[in-house]
């Protein structure tokens, strides 16, 4: 088991990126970026939280929508500089409106 | 459906990040990273490409292990800046051996 943040690699921005996965469903709903502190407030809430790239702020998923996310658990990989966050979700991840960001499929080379 | 490698948004340095998924079981195995050259060659030979960052250079996952990654598709994210694969794989993901490389818990904040 890990407990501290320390033992995360952080990229040169102070970002990780975090693959968020539907606990029930196994459906992966979305990849957000963690900083140190959007990590360690979603360990200490439970709840997902970001560092938004754009808005160059942190952001607690769901505040606008209220469509929170759970945290059931967080896994790091071999490296320590990707996690995985399954989750129980109250409403879609994508502000699409739809249960995940995932939603653009990408056709084959060959037209099949 | 989308065609163009010219639809995606990669980062400054050229890459964008690929979540990798068991199309099987629905586990998460990786997160890697992709040149527009590796998605390019993921595309046209259907087997998972990356760029490595540490050696910086295209990596076909398998090329040491012979644990190739057949794609069984490809879905962009609402921002087309993170690509899901989802992938049948011929052995485990990670160079540990285990099948996948999230396999790091991270256990939580209270020590329950």
């Amino acid at each position: 088991m890990m407990n501290q943040a320390d033992e995360l690699q952080f990229d040169e921005k102070g970002l990780l990126p975090a693959i968020i996965q539907d606990a029930f469903s196994q459906q992966v709903l979305m990849l957000g970026w963690m900083s140190r502190e959007s990590y360690e407030l979603t360990r200490s809430t439970g709840l997902v939280h970001f560092w938004s790239r754009s808005r160059q702020r942190l952001w607690k998923k769901g505040e606008t929508s209220g469509n929170f996310m759970q945290v059931v658990e967080i896994i790091a990989d071999c490296d320590r500089d990707a996690l995985l966050v399954r989750v129980l979700r109250k409403g879609p991840a994508c502000h699409t409106g739809m249960i995940t960001c995932f939603h653009n499929p990408v056709d084959k080379e060959d037209g099949k």
